[in-house]
Order: C-alpha cells, then structure tokens, then sequence
C-alpha cells in the first residue's frame, strides 16, 4: 500500500512521528505531504517545515517527503497512491476529520481515508500549543525532536533561545 | 498487509460490507472475526453469523470469515496479522474504539488498530437498530443483504416473515 | 401541524412538560404518545403513565395522550400527523436522537423529526435520575409534579411514602 | 406557524435548500433570514445573498428572504414570527446552536427555536469547505446549485472559471 | 478542605489511585467512599472493594475508606464534607458527570463536586476493561495494583490463576 | 489550599462570579489572574479587566486579583499555589480543558488542575456572547453585574449607552 499522511507540521512534534513510524509498520511507500496552505499564515514557510522532517525521517526507508499545495486528492493521485492516513487525538479533531473524509470520498471514491490514533502519551500536543508554549519561554524537550525545538527558538527569537 | 476486521455482526449490515470491500482495497489479506461473546447474548449463534458473511463474501478474494473468542489481539496474531480495521460513525463509537486501541496497543505494541468511517449514507445504520425495525415490521431492504433479511425474519418469526 | 410526541415517560417530568406546553405554541394538534416496549421492562405500566399524563394535561387544548407500540412512523402516521417532535439535552441524546431521525427519514420521508432544546434549569432531568434519587428517599419535589411523585413513592415504597 | 431560518449562507448550499424545503412541509410561512455580520468578513456582499436564495426559492410558496442584523430575536418578531428553526450536521454545530437556542430564549422567552437534522448525505458539507474545494479547482457541482457555482466562479477567478 | 472520593471501585485500578493520591496534595481528609449500589451487580462485594482499597492507602495519612448506600449528599455530609471528588476520562464520562453535579448540588447546594482528569497514560482504564482482560487470559499487570490482581484471578479462576 | 483561577475575563460574568464564590467554600486563599495574552487583542486592557473584578470582589475575604503573562504553571507557581481552578460549561470547553491539564502537569507535575462546572443557569454565557448581545442593542443585565455592563457600554458605544 502506498499512503500519503498529509498535515500542516507547522512544525512537526513527537506526535507526529509516532504516526509516521507506526505507519509504515503496514504501507510500502509513505509520503509525507506538507501543506502549503497560501490562506493561512505559518511559522515556518513549506520548505523549512519539508526540511526539518526530511532530518527526522532520513535514516527510514520508503518515505519521501514533499510540499504541495490544491486538493489532497489530487496531490494523492499524483503520489499515484490511493490511501491517506490522518492521526486523531480529540473529539473535535474527529468530527472535523469525518468531515474531510467524506468530502475526499465524494471528491475521489479510489482514494480510501484511514486514521490511527495519536499514542495516548501524545494526545494532547499540537503544534500550536508547542509554538505557545516555547513563544513563553517553557521546556518543549518532551514535545519536539532537537531539531525542531533548536528552529523554534531560532524563529521565534532570533537565535537568541529563548528568555 | 494482512488485517483483521472484527466484530459482533449480530447479523452483518451493508454498512460492514461496505468496510470490508473498502479494506480489500489496499489490504493482502483480510480475516472477518466473528466475536464470540459468551457474556453478551446473540440473536444469531457465532456459526451462524460466520455463515452469513461467508455467502456474501464468496465472490472477494482474500477474504476469510472465522469466529474467534479471547483477547482481539491474540485472535490477530494467530491470524499472522499485525493490523486490526475498525470502522465508525459516531461519536460515541470513537471513544469506545480509541479506549479498545489504546489497550489493544498496551497489549500488543506491534498491532497496529486502524480506522475507517462508514460511508454517510450508512453512518446511522447499526445491527441493533436493524433487529428493532424487523422486530416491529419496518421494511429493512435498505439495511442488509437479501440473505440476512431471511435469516433475521425466519429467527424473529420463525419463517412466517413478520406482520 | 399536528405532531407527536413521543417517549417512554417512566415516569414523566417537569422536563418533558416544558417541551409539551412550549410545543403547542406552534403546533396545531399534540399527541403524546407512550411508547409501550415489549422488550424494555418499566415501572409504570404504558397505561399508568399514559393516566399520569393525561391529569398533568387536562386543561391544555389540542392535546391527546395515547400509548402504542411498534414503529413510531406508523403510529404517527395513524395519527394523521407528518412531525415527530424530540427534546434532547446532552451529546449522546444528541447522537441517538440523530440516528433515529436518519432512520425514520429512511422509513418514511414524508415525516419530519423536528428538535426542541430542553430549558437549561431541567438539562439534567432524566426519567431514570427521578427513580433512583426517589428510591434512596431525596427529594424530588422539583422534577416532577405532585401526582408523579405520588404515584413513585406508592410504586416503590407500596404507599409508605419512602424512608 | 411563522418561521424564521437565519444564516450566512455564504454561499447557500444543497444543505440549506434541503432544510428550507423540508421546513416548508409544516410551516405556514417561512422567512429566510440572511445574516449581514459587520465583524465577520464574508465572500459575498449580504445582497448577493439574497438575490443567489431568491433564485432558487422563485417557485416555492410562502417563502420570503431578507437581510437582517441585529439580534435575531428582534428580526424574528418583526417578521411577526415565533419560531426559529435552526438545522445542523456535527457535535460542535449542536453546543453552539444549544447555547444559542438558550440565550435567545432568555432574551425573548416567546420565541421557540426548532432544529432539523441535515439529511446525511450533505451532512459533511458547509459553506466553507464548499468556498475552499472551489478555490483549489474542486468540482463542487455536488454541493451547490449551478447559479452558487457559477457567482462562485466569477468571485474567487474574475469569471474564468476556475484554473 | 474535607473531600469524598466516591465510586464503585469494582476493582480500584491504578487511575483510581492516581486521583487519591493527587487529591491528597489539597485535601485536609479524603475518605473513599464504596457506593454499594443493590440494583446493580458487582464482582466483588462492598466490603471486599473496602478492604482491597484499604490495602492501598495503609501508608497514606489522613485517608479513610468505606462503603455507602443511599444518596452521595447523604453520604457526604454524614462524614462532615463539602466536596465530592471525581475523575474523568471520555466525553461520555464528562456528561454524566455534569449530570450528576447537578442534580446533587440541586440535593444540597452546600456540597460542591470538584473534577480531576485521570492522567493520560490512565485515560482508557476502566474497571470493566480490566475485568474482561483478565477473563480472556490478558495481562493487567500495568492495569491494577498486585493484591487486586490477585483477588481478580481468585474471584474469575477460583484461584487457578487464569488459563 | 492556595489556588489560582485564571481566565481572560474580558470581561468578567456571572458565570465567572459564580465559580469564584463556590471556589472560596473550599480554599484558604484564591488568586484570580488575569491572562494578557499579547497575541490575541481583547476588547479591554488586562489592566481594566482586573479593576472590574476587583470591584466585584472587594467584600470577599482571600481574594487577589491581579494579571499575568507567560505560562500559568509560572504564575501559579510565583504566588505560592499548587492548584488551578477552571471552570467548564461544554465539551468542547472540555476538550481543551483536558488538553491544557495535561500540558501543564507535563509542564510541572506538583500543580494540579481542578474543574467546577457551571451552574446551569450559566451554561450557555460566555465572554464573547456578551460582548456580541450587547453590540446588537439586545440587555445584558442578567449576565453581567452593574458594573461591567456600564463599562461594556462604555467601550462599545462611547458611554451613549447603545441604541
């Protein structure tokens, strides 16, 4: 099975990663598609986030990591695969998950949306709440690898890591 | 990927059915297991529920239909499988569902539970609700298979199919 | 419109008399209907608790209070009524009451399930609540009116009036 | 009964016009509220609102569409009505339409506030997942009438046509 | 501050230990009460649940544990408290929770119910999960204190200690 | 107990008051700390929020009410707490509750988080519905005291009292 696990990563955490590495346990090809969303503002620009995952997943086999921007189920077929993996933590994610599976259901009935579940040590991170928390100068080490917490500090205060 | 779906089935509807023929999809092999519960009660024996599935699965490759009773994870790994497919629709179907995964998880780090959303025009659907309206003689085409229908009418009414 | 109201009213309570007098500012006709379920054991018989009704009732126009048993869309359309009106107070009413909705709609799409919210001072009020707070001999003046309180204490306590 | 259906409707899509046909079944006269938010940016103009539902609406009777701001109670009663009648799809949508339902009834306790439940195959669909499908090149010919696609079109891609 | 810890503890897993001892870092005197419910059957008598929980605590100061019947206002105030204690876990859990919180400050509304979240690495524990483990041979070792695995293998195997 | 309830009070409701008055039954001191928040702009100054609850509790014993910035766990922890009160009304209020716990138990594992819920005639009152209701000419007096409804109108209408 070859997937695509599609996200904001902005910027990625250990939560994440459980997911990518727990995936490909089962898919033969797993690409990792950073959104590029140009109606949001991000922290990190696309290939900032691509770069810092690129670093994380360099020593697994079979992923590949990309920016795209458009339809996911286009992005998908591009990717020439047909399955799309989410990771869910809460209710809200869930219901807003449903929602955009059945709305790439009926966008493309070939491409099958399947979700794992966040390890119960991870499911309350977020990016957001990691970019909040080290934006007030607390410990993110449990939360992001070394890369990204190094990124953080640097985008946030110049390099200077933080009060 | 080799995967197991389990569940009751207590009879199978068209909302399982439409999960197993989306699993097949994108998995090797798929296991059907029939939760033999001894301390729930069935309208339909473990024997029967399995024949039921198999007649409708006859056609699919890749598909076997068994019974099972014990721990999920030990019926999957006796399977040779490493991933177990759940499928839901509502929320509390999702907590239920994360609850089992993380124990699942907690179990057996090597499954890997996996989910899919029912299709939204079988997103209401549920066996006990198919053996309420048979019950009362609501019409349950819609709901499952012409060979569950018989079976359902011929169990609640002994063959005299309903009002 | 005429509309039914159905339910299990084991016993009544102040919540459901909320939703039944709010109803008929917009409703031509009222049935309330009992649902007397073969397969549900009760307190109160369908008839008694359609009799604890009709005395809460009797001076409002345009109400009628009946048991049946069956499906709701056949009862409500014998009454000659195409809306079922439901109350509901917490996310999981919520999600039943979705559910059964979908249904009915399947059975019969020229019925309506329309949706009233409880008043928020009786967003807590269960049927079950009332009957177990009575058997432990609280006070259950304020959740429902003085014949049901009655007729809940002679039930449980045989006209001993609890503790 | 006299009623209300308030939205932003930003474009209206096949889930609202199922709800106003829907209501039109019990209702006596319906009165579509068209939501004019100073603080909320929209993508169409309150007017161009109006004039995309009066197209649609031209053939049914009993059906009229406004604009309103202010609170909706106060609009209510000045189209002489006294019921709201609210539809939704999710978990989320229902906390706040029940917080909603609550302070409108304690600002104006003669106003009663009904909902319907959206049939399931639009339950994933809104407004705005319907606006971004569309901007990203989607075929959104399943979620809206050709007049919403077409004004659409001309809005996000100066009548081009999309990509 | 005085505090009731309340619950059917039917067997205590370590989630429930968590929360007392936690609780014990705010609280002046916890007593843990036993609620012995005669309308609902239980694995392990009250006192039994009692004596496995007193096992627990013998080390922690200021802890008492014992069994209730009745009201858990009644119970509460019997042992000269003001605020019940309760942990939660799921969504459903939260509902009948605030249910619960309601009506007994509606009983009494000098006793107040304050809440704790079960630490994450406890939110899928139950005491019934942890009881069907045990009965189809899983391990609960991570699940339950020693002496309560014991007693569970004991009360399910008759001291054959599972399969 | 020492604790501390935070929250962004902008501006302060009954809803709120209420939470403080049943949290002063159980704690020997309470601090409510006012967030300023510099990413996300309120409609009055952290500074302006802290005079209207002083106002309001200036007759309570063991009240401080003073602002913040930066991570809770920080402030809690500088005015000698180990407690955080918090109240919640919704789920989806409780969602990010648990997440939030979670964080800050992560953050530093000696404080604990403590939930109340709202009584439910304040249920549905939030901050920002107030400010809404008022914007729009609708009263406010039943959910907010004197005080804060003057400077609401103040703020919104430039002291001309709305319409």
């Amino acid at each position: 099975m070859k997937a695509v696990y599609p996200g904001s990563f902005d910027p990625i955490t250990y939560g994440h990663l459980d997911i990518i590495k727990r995936s490909l346990k089962y898919t033969d090809k797993l690409t990792i598609g950073v959104l590029n969303n140009p109606s949001k503002t991000s922290l990190f620009s696309a290939q900032e986030r691509v770069n810092l995952i690129k670093e994380l997943v360099k020593d697994l086999e079979n992923v590949e990591v990309k920016h795209f921007d458009g339809l996911l189920v286009d992005f998908t077929r591009s990717e020439d695969s047909d399955v799309i993996i989410r990771g869910f933590r809460t209710v809200s994610d869930y219901e807003y998950e449903l929602q955009m599976a059945h709305i790439n259901y009926k966008l493309d009935d070939n491409i099958e949306t399947i979700f794992m579940v966040a390890k119960n040590k991870y499911s309350y991170l977020s990016s957001s709440i990691v970019k909040d928390i080290c934006k007030f100068g607390g410990d993110i080490q449990g939360f992001v690898p070394a890369n990204v917490e190094k990124a953080l500090k640097e985008k946030l205060f110049g390099g200077h890591n933080g009060r």
